[in-house]
């Protein structure tokens, strides 16, 4: 184990960053410099930024390194796909223990690269410090958007249909999953977690995919969403902030909701509501969109997009509808670490 | 004093960026949605970031703040001025206690809108999230380049004249000052810091400035230099940085050197090497660029510029010449929060 104190910060940041490979043809100059330079010709720049401290966002026990960076990568990527953009470069910043192994960094850097190569991402900046305490990792993403298709929050329409991608609820219930592992575990020395039969949940909360290949649906069968948002605090919080921002209101329909096998099993052995987790449950980095109602059965002939329910006035409000036809509020929960 | 678990994330966030007002045409969307949009037609986009931890890089004992807000800021300003861009656009992450209050926080906020506003650049994005531990503050700071104008570090020449804008050491100076006050202080009641004379010092710690002045004179003359960098880390070991990539040598003169009344004042108070100061000691945020040596005539002209060397071939080595003609190899020492 080499410990990071051993070489200095100069030389940290040179051997984290001299396996960086440039990809895009936009990336004048990456790392090494005061600033990286980039030329996006007549493209809109995308931008977004996540901050993931340790014992807020990740708990260090269960989340290996290298997937909190494959997934600290990715949850900003999904911010960009939702602009309906492609992410182009990041910049990672990380504050690490003194006590840190560079082995560990470069666990964590493994992961980062990974996913950067598989969504043709740059790395290019960052900086790299101390931290008195625990782990801390700031991702800012660059991407590029198509003038005039760069598709916001606030442009749902009265009578769109809203569509998700995907399924729901995994994530949190993969979070559920391990939490209790944790508990169980609890020091003992010859444990062995039960996962069997769960890795999709697992995969779902550990290494999350932002969902490029539904852009790349929409765009070849020609559907520009009238608004889109990617699911980080859960499908109610989300929805919420697209029908409020738009000025309308929503019906959503718990028949609907696309919920996998091993979710819902999950939810019945943690004695859980399963709709519950399907609308609060955080982490989906799925899609969620709006289109025309008139685009009805050419969303219907897309696999992997689920239509929910529809944009309708604001004077309507947002619920759901109940399988038993009852109309619920939709509430913002979310994933509030301040409360 | 209103506790920011009070309030909630989304509550939050709505409470600290109502009052940002956009200024860049080239900003189409700031905060609110998934990312942020930008369109810079025809220029280079420039993009750095800085993370900035409580108790590694400041403390809050002696840290207002309102000014931590400002040079948290500016010094992502200075590092666009030297690639010889102009700032535009900031993504502000912080993760703050749960104890904070969010008049703290709205102090903080006050410090990097003030920036924002004189220095003409626009709050896009960030996050905020509960810390648990110390404050957390990551900014990535967007420019604009002129295509062909954008300078870089690697790019010095043979005989090239060393510049730098401002005076030096005085930052480092202001932090000692700081420090030693601190250390009296030491919980005592009545305590009224010692810091007549030496407000100077003060300010170049906690309020620095971005040398948006000198890029613009630098234009204003008609002189792109060949290479530059922003002094944060040291005349030193910034000066390093341009040798080793443009693989170049250098010489320096320690008479040559500026510093300021104050700076001079304190060293010997402190009992302290002036020289050493001016060479190791960080965060003055001037700028550091070399030109061609046939612009003598022109750089001798300009306020606020000294020539302190020239660059020479890297077989010669990095050299200050100390008073007595003596010498003296330049090495890297800067900041290293990590050793």
């Amino acid at each position: 184990m080499t410990e990071i104190a051993s070489m200095g910060e100069f030389a940290l940041i040179k051997h984290l960053t001299e396996k960086i490979e440039l990809r895009n043809t936009s990336t004048v100059r990456g790392t090494g410099d005061d600033a990286a330079v980039i030329r996006y010709e007549g493209k809109d720049v995308l931008v977004t930024t996540d901050l993931l401290l340790e014992g807020i966002h990740f708990d260090l026990t269960y989340v290996p390194l290298k997937h909190l960076g494959y997934k600290a990568a990715v949850v900003n990527f999904s911010d960009i796909y939702a602009m309906n953009g492609r992410p182009r470069q990041i910049t990672v910043s990380i504050g690490v223990s003194k006590r840190f192994s560079v082995e560990a960094l470069e666990e964590f850097y493994t992961g980062l690269r990974l996913a950067c190569e598989i969504y043709g991402v740059d790395i290019v900046g960052g900086d790299t410090s101390a931290s008195l305490t625990g782990l801390c990792i700031s991702i800012t993403c660059l991407g590029e958007g198509e003038k005039g298709n760069t598709v916001y929050r606030n442009t749902a329409n009265n009578t769109d249909l809203i569509c998700v991608s995907g399924d729901l609820g995994a994530a949190y219930m993969g979070l559920q999953l391990l939490e209790r592992e944790k508990t169980v575990f609890n020091g003992e020395k010859d444990f062995t977690p039960d996962f069997a039969g769960k890795e999709y949940l697992l995969e779902r909360q550990l290494k999350p995919e932002a969902r490029k290949d539904i852009v790349d649906l929409l765009r070849d069968n020609n559907i520009l969403p009238t608004s889109m948002i990617d699911l980080s605090d859960g499908l109610s919080s989300d929805l919420l902030h697209i029908c409020r921002e738009s000025n309308a209101g929503c019906r959503i329909y718990e028949e609907r909701l696309p919920i996998d096998y091993q979710t819902a099993m999950m939810a019945e052995e943690f004695n859980m509501s399963l709709t519950t987790a399907a609308l609060n449950g955080g982490e989906d980095y799925e899609l969620l969109f709006t289109v025309p109602v008139a685009m009805h059965e050419k969303i219907e002939a897309l696999d992997g997009v689920t239509m929910i329910g529809f944009i309708c006035e604001a004077s309507a409000g947002e619920n759901l509808i109940a399988r038993d036809g009852t109309e619920v509020p939709l509430t913002a929960q979310g994933w509030n670490s301040l409360a």
